[in-house]
């Protein structure tokens, strides 16, 4: 994504669920560009049950997204 | 889920509702990937009835695509 | 919902908001299936403002793919 | 809100709203039947910035069912 | 909004923008219809960055409605 | 964004993004206009993984809002 994001169509819903990561990610990195602090707080967040839910949601919203621009892979 | 999301058709709304919940684990695979430290964090949110609302909010979340992704069963 | 979740239809809106309380629910039982732990997180829990308002979240989004699947009753 | 709810349809958004917020105070009811403690409950909260917002969230959610079932009242 | 809402139509987005502000502000009123309270609190939740995205959150889900409602303005 | 938000189309699905981004910020500007207290709070909350994925699920729910208003960019 170093282009930055050029379409929202893939192949499969696999594909389209990495995507809707990528997304998650890209709106972290909007806040806090920095890779460097971004990793110091992973073995926190990474280990933190209620921290993990709140991530696994924006990737939810992001999928809804891709899925529908993908005519849900139909 | 081995081979990856190949499809968001499932036969019934208990299906698709499983496919909900599989799709909020795997948001929380992508960002801790080990299952045994997952499987370590459990025990706490497991009995945690905030922890418990938040996970299933993103079920909900994924629901609503499932759902439609099936035209809702109809 | 024994057998499973069969169909999202329901006569009115009244019965399609039971069933999206019943979806909010069962996304709990998910990860914790033990109706014996659940019961005795409630008293805290139902007690709780915002554990309240978070819960009745998740049922406002299963409501909105329920009352869609019904066409809104209309 | 007695005998249940009947209907999506309301006349103007105003009554949208209202039934946003009913239907948000039912997600609630839900989980805590009793309006003692439910009253009880509301001088803490309703003081609380962080609670008053999640309250308006569900409303948001509930408004944007209710918006659609009426088609935006165009 | 003293008459109540009667429409959600926009002549732009920024309006569009700035009815979803009053659409949050709405929900939350009516839970603390205390202007005095309201701003009592106002000082330690607009200093409150977690406080902030919430509340840009419940803007963001009326947005979708007050955009949706204007065909998005197209 | 100095005279206003006057259209959610933008060419690509990376302009749509960082559209996104600019109204969860506008939603944040809205409570706290001061953009010194704003300046202020971000070394606290970019360096705390749940405040950034708070902020990353604003900017998700606008990215499904610009996302509709460009047909997905299809």
């Amino acid at each position: 994504m170093s282009k930055g994001l050029q379409t929202l169509l893939t192949q499969t819903p696999e594909e389209g669920f990495k995507l809707a990561v990528k997304l998650a990610q890209k709106g972290i990195e909007v806040t806090q560009p920095s890779e460097e602090i971004r990793e110091m707080l992973r073995p926190v967040y990474s280990r933190n049950a209620d921290s993990l839910t709140a991530a696994s949601q924006v990737v939810a919203i992001h999928f809804q997204t891709v899925a529908f621009a993908n005519n849900y892979w139909n």
